[in-house]
């Protein structure tokens, strides 16, 4: 937990706030908390700042909030991707979120078991949940939006266009792909980017992509597991380019 | 698996070859091997290519390999990593093998708990495991030296001197510096990186990565978990420039 995250109904009518359950058990054992000790903390959807805590009770922590800033910016990418297998679909909302990514959707695809959609992970409690350790490894505040689509055809066709941002580079991640991921395609200028599941897209959700304006981009020759395959796909898209600044030889 | 990674001992007399254990599982349940189906393969340190499948038994398959190409070129870093939490060493352990990174060093740390040492997961055959798995996720055949040093003065002044490559890029992962991660800076010339542990090296271990020639560099505000930086970092690295291609407006 980089950052304590605050809900409204943490707040009393004085000001201050108390955390009890997971939270006090990671401000206890974790970060050794004790009166007088600040630690990072934010308000959800509000600024990031610091919690000075007042009192630690025996399952109760009592804290005073001082916002110092906003939190970091979002990345700028729409991500859309297949259902992945249990386990993986947290793996991925924590990948994704921790990144920055502000507005994920979740879609079937030829390759996606159908029962994976009946998984107990995709409950709104326990994404929540996910979310929120994700925010506070990243120490960001800003839940993203998540949706979630059952038709793939109609998902690209009807739905994605209502999705696509102003002047959005629209990608798909395909491994045999001859471009490679454009690095820093998310400085400025919106991208939406599908990332396929395990096995891939198949011709026809492929030629889906292209027909509805998406250029197909790969990471190289290397497969990765869709939660690293996430990472490296955002952490290109956002990337600052300074190669340039690189020193080529060893002082 | 993206691909069976065969050892030198599961080849017969007579050139063809026999897995049984956890590849076989792999083969009849997951990839649904039957008699003349092909699936990608590779040797230990040796090429890649495809194996046909010439019998299922109950326990054991039969199959013969045949080499088409050599595997995916290694990304020129050198590792250097605190030692993780041993949860966590077996994801970072995966996540820099499906990078290519062939040479991966764990080193002591004023923040690395003293019983992460002690792990089950540090043995030689629970990493063999990790690395086989990682290999066959990325689709590659070569194992990365992996190096344990538990003395972190003595490893910084006199260890990583031997293991720098000529004319190499030093570099440190520091989340408060102001020089981003350099873009391909592992592209022609090799890198060697070092990454700290959870909540980072302290102010003397930064001075010593200093005075020893390398470069703090950071991923930005967002603070990722280990697996998730290590992929990051090296995806960065090893990344192909090519942003000018960018649409910068849909179609």
């Amino acid at each position: 937990m980089n950052l304590l995250l605050l809900e409204p109904e943490d707040f009393l009518p004085d000001g201050t706030a108390q955390v009890s359950g997971r939270r006090f058990r990671q401000l206890h054992e974790v970060i050794k908390a004790v009166p007088g000790k600040l630690c990072k903390a934010g308000v959800v959807n509000g600024p990031i700042g610091s919690a000075e805590i007042l009192s630690m009770d025996r399952d109760e922590a009592h804290l005073r909030f001082e916002a110092h800033g906003a939190p970091p910016p979002p990345l700028n990418v729409v991500l859309l991707c297949a259902l992945p297998r249990p386990l993986t679909f947290a793996k991925v909302i924590h990948s994704a979120v921790t990144c920055g990514v502000k507005d994920i959707h979740f879609f079937h695809s030829a390759k996606v078991e159908k029962s994976y959609w009946q998984s107990s992970k995709l409950t709104p409690e326990a994404i929540r949940g996910e979310v929120t350790l994700a925010l506070e490894q990243c120490g960001d505040t800003v839940p993203p939006r998540i949706g979630f689509h059952r038709r793939f055809r109609s998902f690209v066709e009807d739905e994605v266009p209502q999705l696509v941002p102003d002047n959005a580079s629209l990608l798909f991640g395909s491994p045999g792909a001859s471009e490679p991921v454009p690095v820093g395609a998310a400085i400025g200028v919106p991208v939406v980017l599908a990332v396929g599941p395990e096995g891939g897209f198949n011709d026809f959700e492929e030629q889906l992509w292209q027909s509805s304006g998406f250029r197909a981009v790969s990471l190289g020759r290397r497969i990765l597991r869709s939660e690293f395959a996430v990472n490296a796909l955002l952490t290109l898209l956002g990337a600052v380019q300074n190669a340039d600044a690189v020193e080529r030889r060893r002082d």
